[in-house]
Parts: structure tokens; C-alpha cells; sequence
């Protein structure tokens, strides 16, 4: 658990990931519509989904469900009827949740509705206008500086009207009914690591847990980024008391180093977690503070939920300069990358299945190890004395105090050498756990 | 607020302190009388200032207030009759607090009576003695030096005799009977960065007060230096609840950087906006712990009183080698500095009188800023982000724990910001004041 | 206090233990058996000791005293009858705790029977076998090497019989009941600085506190390794309530730099201290959070006993290749060391003695130091500052939350100034006890 796996072993679990996400990279999605459906009606096809429909102008929380965007065509043809911006191509160029528009334009009329990235001459910019009614086309720079004084037909044929917001949930139930929520957003068109990458991450996690013993039950959501989250927590209000831990994942498809926010408690089980699973794999990794800028974390912990929420990233948003560009596409995001968040994932997760709080039987001095076959008796000869001393932190520190995540994190040793010996030293009926647990 | 204000900002304000300083400056003060009596009336031409005197022999705490000092002549005249050390040149030269004394000595007689600075041999020592009866006089090393074997005739035309303490009160009230208390002491001769520059400024920061609206009452104090806080607190104990936040003015017209030395409580909410207001600023500073010594706030902090009580200096007393000797003169402290320092109490004062907690009226989830017109339209370009980022801060930490100040803290942003984005959210509805406040 | 004694002031203590060491190295000792009574006789000249004898087969805790091992002579002869392996010149030749032996063997039946240190092939290692019936030889690697492959007679002249576990008590009873437990480990056969160094330290330490006056009780166990600690635990369970502060002496005469390991608590008062007299004397040291591995502070740190005791060190153990081996001999430790070790633990009993907390008469303001002639009235020129501040830290955190070694610790003197300045003021009237102390 100490070395991380090489980069062979990661190529294997990687490339399925990538393979699903190369699927899914061409259509164009938002926060409605039937690109956002069609992408989840594939996934339902490797996990257990479940979508839900809920219909424009439902109010949920501040807000209200707005009307569905869909689009069939888009362009802007010159003079002579030539596509000089096609959406066919690239489903960047259109302004995401753009109104119907059908003109002819001069280009000092058109220039308005026109975005470019000087400082990317030859990528196209993301851009969306979900709230405020607007057209518009994204296209790279070099492109824009070379249309000439002309006339243009200006078309987008989409339509914007009472629908459904669309999302996915799917739920493992486990041996208690306390969940663990892994949501991500599935709201972006054709972009890679935002966040196709948090899409199939968090699909092949749900495959490896539906076959897995679970304690907790896991609840994934596939959501529409912000409005989604929203309309989530407002239709299951009652439950969220259920979400024990939570993790948003996104951006950790690039090969840049692991980053963790946490929570906004700080210092719930998940931040301890995820903290304790990139240290100890000696994965470079960074830790950020919460702070009310980012992903659906914003909703799960605003003040009045507060639910213990983090978010797994790798190099975080805003940080690489692909992001929201055409040049977050397959050829950023490395399959590699995606084994390793996936491994990371799985980690955490066992690190949330196994932490218990355990009573010590025998508090009052060590118990005798060597009678129950406990003293140097496992491993090989430079593991023994770590499986030795883990026995002793476990015992140590079973007072009822501390969980097997505060004793490794005390002890510096990993999560699963601890659990190893807390299980070891039950098996010999020298620990308990308490009444309550 | 990020970028101190430039030199030129600054000396408008700093010559009007500079020039009410030069009028003290000659004025020979002390612990009582004439001088400082003088002195408090100077002031009250400038701000509605309330002289108290208290009688001699007042018990006051642990202490008595002492009998009354007045001096109108002091020399050492030669076997010539020349005046080899004269009070008229310069008040320093004589003891503060001498008794009356007429002699005729020896130079070996005189001696054990003169204080010089041999590490400064041009300088003027400055020595009190206010609770042992003694007389002497200062002098600089090289005129003691050259003082010839000869007859010398000593005179020291003072009194000391049953009178009273004066000191000044200046209390300006505000929409609360909460205090911000502003002390300094005002006992000190012919010597400008201690403490002239703190009378100066505390001066003009009640001049600046009195015409401004002040959600807390003010009361600043003329004193002398620990009888005078002895006295006051031996008046005041049962109004002493009113103090939530206190500061002593001293040393803060040379032109080192700022230091803070924190209450002895050390999280105090003056601790905390002083760190604040000197970080965001960018000027250099350094922060102090408590220690108990120092100047007034050593009685303000007494355990007994435990008042929320720092103490704002620039280069701490006895880090410099002016500090008490002549050098300590008009040369020393610059029009520059009294005006950053009278800058820097504004600005605490600012960050005092805004400090609130607020309640986040949606704490579900984030309210939709967009329809509000909250989103993006505020400020350029550049600072636009900053003010969204502040609007997030400020809904996610109103949970009734977090006040503004802490916010700011939080968010790595100035307090002015935070407190914009808590007005404009205040204003569209958003927050609430909590019952209680 | 704040400059360690030079190595000429050591060494005359530092001979005297050093002696004492050289006498009790040659006995071969074990955790029961003739060899510990009679180190534990030898003591006895030199503090008032009680042996204890506890019988074999009795319950202690989780464990039962083991049979008692006593040891005549042990060899391997070769086939001309000369002893190529001879306990007689150096006991750690014997696997400690052997089962009696006699037998014929060949070199390949003998081999799985001896010890060497392939990495020091010039020392023999020092091994046991306590609780697994066997037997063994221990010799360098070099002597392994050159053994010829032929019959060799192998005696053990040893018994393992029912029979008594002995450890040895000092108790100097004190003002109050209130305890401070020394205990010392005193199982080894020849090796000196584990742990005939705590031996002699403790005992040392045990004749000083005998002839002083003692607030405290102080209770030193010299105590076979492991079975002794829980064997006295087990034993005096209803009493553990005295204890207010412990230490475990080991590893004590090398030149290394001292060790503190805090206790399980980590904030006792002992740690406070420990790390007070370390850093206030200059020198060099380490502090080590509380581990599950060690001495038998393992034990009194068990969860249910969770003592306040803490372990001096100077290198720990396992970090000097000397450690378990025929080289932890006279020459490798040092009396200067042993000498300077007992300094520190005596410094370490007077903050222990003297830690106590006062409340300040007159804690409204400062009480007029002046009038009661503790004004500049200390010590030399320079240190008279250090005292004048002593009394003013005292007087300003004397409030009852506060013990003079917090005082200490927050002014940033010595512990032995500030317990001055309380003495002085307590006997000028401005501190008093608490009424509870």
C-alpha cells in the first residue's frame, strides 16, 4: 500500500476507463437535454442507473428547474454559403444553452456574440449562458481574426422549452443504511478531464462496489454541475441525514498530482481519509482548504447542510490552461491518470469500509502476546516488527477514543497494516467492539 | 486597502499631528502639575476633553496619588556663577520629580546627583524618581566630563507638596454604551516619539471620531503614565464592563515598522483586527505576545481587570538608543509616520465598528446571485472574481459562529471587501442580523 | 541554572555511580534468579530497599510469574575437551533463561543453538528466551567461523524451577502521600548502559531525595523488564491513584544527547517539565511523543493505567549498534554522562517540588512593588532586569490557571527564577495558595 502501483499495472484498469470516456466525448451535453440523457442511458449499460426526470419550473431550493435546451444544428455560413463556424465539428463552437437565432449580420453585428481566447490562439473557448437568454459561437482566435468584411447567415436551430432536467442516481444498498455519496457533474459537451474523467471514475467505482461486500450503502449521483446538486438536495431533504461521507470527483484525469479539498467541517472521517490514503501512498498529493468556490461541493456544504463533503481533483480547475478549452480533450487526459484515481478511489473506500472504533479486553498492561500466538509470528523477517508494533498501537489506543484511522495515522503506519492487527487481535479475543457500534 | 497609502498621502495629515506635537514639546510635564495641566488644557482646543483632578493622598488601588510637582528653576552655577547645567535650556536636565534642594557642593559632592549616557556622550539622559524623595541632575557625558574640580552652587526650585493628579477624558458616546477605550500617557517632559506621538495621534483620532457616526462610544485617555491607569481603573470599576475593545498609543511616530503587542487575553477581537488591518495593509509589522511589561496596558491587563487592552508601537520602547535621552526630540519622529500611524487607527477602528455576525437567510444551498443581479457586476474586471468570491465567503460562513472579521480571515481577503459583499447581500435580502445583536 | 555544569563538575558525582556500575556489571542477572537478589542486596548498602518475592505461578494481570532461573556454569566443549564457548568469562555466552542441557552434539546439530552478529563480528549478542522453553549459546561471529565441524559436549548447568520473582522497592515517604514513581529496569546480565546505567542513576538519585526535605513521596522500583511492571501493578492497583508524576530510567551513561519519550498523556506534568529543564539548560536534546514500544513505561501507559510517566533516555534504544551486545560495556559508558544524568534528574525533581500555583492578592493593577522594596532591589546589574520581570510575569499570571512552571514557560526563563520571584513576593505578602493546595 506504500508504493504506488507502477506504471504498467495502471494501464490495464486506465484504459477501459479512457475507452468509455473516448464514447462519450462527442456528444454535446448540458444541463438538460438529450445529449445529457443519451450520456446517461450509457452508462446504465455498466451500472446499476437510475434516471430521474424532473420537470422545468420545479421549484427546488432558491431556484427553479429551468426550461430544456436542445440543439440539432448550428452555424455561420459566409457570403458564399460556406460553413465558417460548424458546430457539426465542434460542439464548443456554439454557446452552450444558446437561444434560437436565425440572421444575416454584418461582422461588426455578429463580432458581439463572438468568443475567442487571444491568449490560446488556436483553441476554442467553452462558454455558457444557462440563466440569461443569449446566443452566441466560440471559435480560436486565429480563426476569428481571419473572417473578413462580410455578410453572414447566422443559424441555431435549438430549442429552449418546458422539458425535464435529467439525472442519474445509482444506489448500492450495504449492510447499514449510512451512505457514502460519490457525485459528479455530466453537464460539460465535448470536454476530457472536465469532467469525463469524474464521470467514468466514478462509473467503474460503482461497478467494482455493486460486486463488493459493502457496509455502507453507496449513492452515486450523475448530475447536471450546480442546478443538479440543487435539485438533488431539495427532493431528498429528509435523507441527507443517512451521508456519512461524500466525495466529489473531477479533474483527476490529467497527469498532474492528486489534490484533495476537504469539507468545510475540516476534519471530517473523509478529509482524515483521503488525507491519510494520499500520504501514506506516497502519491505527491496537496491538500486545500474549503473555500465556497468549485464544483457540487458548494451545495453539499453550504451552512445549512453541511454535509462532510470533499472533492478529489488532480491539478484543480483553473489551474492548467486547457481547462474550458477544446484543448481538454483525449489527448489531455491519460488513461494512466484515470487507473490511479480510480486506485485512489478504491483505497478510500476501504479505508471507510474498515475504520472501527475497538474496546481493548485486557486495558490494565499489555496483554501476553507470545501465549496467543501473537509475538513475531507474522510476515516476513522486516515486516515482523511492523505487524509487531502495529499490534501494540491497536491495543495502545483501543480505549474507545480513537477509530483504527486515528491510531495509524498515530502510529504513521498505513490504514491496512493497523486493520490487519485489529483483526488479528479480535480474532484472539483481545479486542471488542463497543455496545453502540 | 491592499496598498499603503504613498508618502505624499500621507504628510497632509502628519504635519497638522507634527505641528500640535512641536507646540507640547518644549512644555516641561510630569506625573502631576503644571505642565501636564498645561498641556490636557492645549489639548482640549482641539477636542471636548474633561480635566479631572484627583486629590493628592487619594488612595487608589494598591497605590496613593502623590503630592503635586511644580518646578520653575534648576541649575548648577560655577565658582563664576555661570550656569554649567541649566533647567531653562533644556527640562530634561533635571531629575523629574526632584525635591526642592539650595547647596553649595564640591564636584565630588555633586557627583552621586548627575546622570549621564557614556554610550551617548551628547545626549541628555531622562530619569524620574516619583516615589523616593531624590534630586539630581541630567546631563550629557561630555559636558560632565569637562565639569572642573570647583564650588558649585545647585539650586532646584521646585514644590512638592498636597495638590492633585490631573489627567484627561475624552468620551465621545455612540449608538451603544459598549467602549473602545484609547489610552496614553501624557507625563513625559521634552521627549516626542515617548510619548508626544501618541498624544498627538490619539488627539486627532478623536478629532476624526467625533465627527463620524460610531456604532460604540469612544473614550480616550490623557493620563500619566501607571498612576494615571491606576487612578482612572480605581475610579471606573464598576463602568469597566463596558470596555469590549482597548488600545495604548505609544511610540508610533518614528519611522520603524509597526508592532502589535496582543492583550493578555491574545484572541481578543482588537488582537484580531489589529493582525488583520496590519497584514491586509502590506506594511511591514511584527506582532507581540502580551508580556507585562511595558505601558499601560500592564494595568488594563492586570488579572484582576483582564481588559481586552492592546498596545500599538512602532520600534518597541528600549529598541531604540533615543528612547529617554534628548535624542528623542523633534528630529527623531517624522510628520510621515504620525500620519500612517493616525491611518492605521482608522482603519481599526473602521474594522471595529463593522464587525457583525450575520445569519444567511438561504443557508441551503447557495441562493441564486444571478437573479439578483448579484452575479459579476461589480467593480472591473480584475476585481470582479474578488467580490464573487467575497459573496461566497461571506453566505457560506454566516452560520452565527463566523463574524465579518473572521470571514476575512478565512477568505484571505481585506476586511473592506467582505464587509461590501455583506452589505450588498444584506441588502438584496440575503442575510439577516442574528436576534441578539 | 541555564548553563550545564562543566565536565570537571560532573565527574566527581559521575565516578561515584560509575563505580557502583562497575560493581554490579559481572553478576549475571536475569528477570528472577540469585543474580538479581543479589544486585538488588548490593543496593540495599546504599538505600533503604525492600526486597520483594513474589511466587512463581501467580496471576499478575494478563500474565503469571514465570519459574525462577538460576545458572551455574554453562560450556560447549570440543572433542579435546577445551571449552570453545564458556560462560564463565562472559555471561551473555548463555541464551538468557536456557532449560538445562546436556548433550553430544555434531556442529550441524549445535548450529540452530548459536547466536552471533555477522554485522559486529567481534561482539556477542545478547539474547533471551523467556517464555518459549529453549536453550542456546551466543558468541561472536568471528569464534562461529573458525569452529571446526566436530562432537561437541554441551552443558547448560542451570535450573527453571518454581521459585520467587524479586524486585526491589525504595519508598521515601513525603509531605503528602502524593507519589512520584522512578522506575528502573535491573534484569540484564552484563551490559551496562541497558541497564546498569538507570540502576545506578535511580539509586543515586534515591540517596539525594533521602536526605532532603520532600513535598512529594517518591516510590523507586528497580524491577525485572515487562513481568516486574505488571507484576507491581497487578500488586499495588488500589494505590496507583498517588501517582502524580513518573519516570522510567534507561539507557542513561552513553555521551549521546538526552531522549525524553513524553507519556501516553502528552501534556502530564512531568512532559511539561522534562521539557523545561532540558531546554532551559542548554542542552542539546530530543523529545519523543509517547510510542507503545519501549521499557515498561508500555505498561504503566496501558490504557487502563494511563500513569503519567514519561522515560529519560539519551540515545534510545536500538539506535546505538551497541545496544543488546557484548560491547554495551564499562567502556561505553561514561561517568561524566551517569554524572550529568542524575544532574538533570535532580533539576527535573525541584521543578516537581516547587511547581505549585499561587493567586495574587491584588490582582487589579499592579500592587506598588516600590513601597515594598522589591523594586531593582535583586541580584547583580544584569540579572536585576530578568528578576524585575519575573516578579511581573508572576504577578500577572498567579490568577489560579496558572502553575509557576507555565509561568516559566511563558516568560521564557528558568523555572528556578520565577520560583524565587513567588517566594518573594508570597513572603511580602502578594501571593497566597489556593485554598485546595
Amino acid at each position: 500500500m506504500a508504493v504506488p502501483p507502477t506504471s504498467a499495472d495502471r494501464r490495464a484498469p486506465g484504459q477501459a476507463l479512457y475507452a468509455l470516456m473516448a464514447e462519450l466525448y462527442p456528444i454535446c451535453r448540458s444541463i438538460t437535454g438529450a445529449g445529457l440523457r443519451e450520456t446517461l442511458r450509457r452508462l446504465a449499460r455498466h451500472i446499476p442507473l437510475r434516471l430521474h426526470e424532473v420537470p422545468s419550473g420545479t421549484p427546488v431550493l432558491d431556484w427553479t428547474v429551468p426550461d430544456e435546451w436542445n440543439i440539432r444544428d448550428a452555424y455561420v455560413k459566409d457570403s458564399r454559403g460556406e460553413r465558417v463556424i460548424d458546430f457539426q465539428r465542434h460542439n464548443l463552437h456554439v454557446l452552450n444553452y444558446s437561444v434560437p437565432v436565425r440572421a444575416r449580420l454584418s461582422l461588426a453585428e455578429l463580432r458581439p456574440h463572438l468568443y475567442t481566447l487571444p491568449e490560446h490562439p488556436d483553441w476554442i473557448p467553452y462558454r455558457t449562458s444557462y440563466y440569461q437568454p443569449a446566443w452566441g459561437f466560440c471559435l480560436s482566435h486565429t480563426q476569428f481574426l481571419a473572417l473578413p468584411d462580410d455578410t453572414y447567415e447566422v443559424c441555431i436551430d435549438a430549442t429552449l422549452e418546458p422539458g425535464a432536467l435529467t439525472y442519474g442516481e445509482c444506489y448500492l444498498p450495504g449492510e447499514t443504511e449510512a451512505e457514502v455519496l460519490i457525485s459528479c457533474h455530466v453537464c460539460h459537451p465535448s470536454l476530457c478531464n472536465d469532467n469525463l474523467s469524474g464521470v467514468v471514475v466514478a462509473t467503474h467505482l460503482a461497478r467494482h462496489l455493486a460486486d463488493a461486500p459493502r457496509r455502507y450503502s453507496y449513492r452515486f449521483l450523475f448530475i447536471p454541475g450546480t442546478i443538479g446538486s440543487i435539485t438533488w438536495l431539495a427532493l431528498n431533504e429528509a435523507q441527507l441525514g443517512r451521508i456519512r461521507h461524500g466525495l466529489v470527483l473531477t479533474g483527476i484525469g490529467d497527469p498532474g498530482p492528486f489534490t484533495y479539498k476537504a469539507s468545510r467541517r475540516g476534519d471530517a472521517e473523509i478529509d482524515q481519509a483521503a488525507a491519510h490514503v494520499l500520504k501514506q501512498s506516497g502519491r505527491p498529493h496537496a491538500r486545500q482548504a474549503f473555500s465556497p468556490y468549485g464544483y457540487d461541493e458548494r451545495q453539499y456544504c453550504s451552512p445549512g447542510f453541511n454535509l462532510p463533503v470533499g472533492c478529489l481533483m488532480r491539478t484543480p480547475f483553473g489551474q492548467y490552461p486547457q481547462y474550458h478549452t477544446s484543448a481538454d480533450d483525449l489527448s489531455f487526459v491519460q488513461p494512466e491518470a484515470l487507473g490511479d484515481s480510480l486506485a485512489v478511489c478504491l483505497e478510500l473506500v476501504e479505508v471507510l469500509e474498515h475504520n472501527r472504533r475497538f474496546l481493548n479486553h485486557y486495558p490494565k498492561g499489555e496483554p501476553q502476546l507470545g501465549r496467543r500466538g501473537l509475538y513475531g509470528s507474522i510476515g516476513g523477517q522486516s515486516d515482523a516488527k511492523t505487524h509487531q508494533l502495529a499490534l501494540l498501537w491497536v491495543l495502545n489506543l483501543s480505549d474507545g477514543a480513537h477509530t483504527l484511522l486515528d491510531i495509524a495515522e498515530r502510529a504513521g503506519l498505513p490504514f491496512g497494516v493497523i486493520r490487519i492487527a485489529a483483526e488479528r487481535l479480535a480474532q484472539a479475543g483481545l479486542l471488542r467492539e463497543p455496545e453502540e457500534a
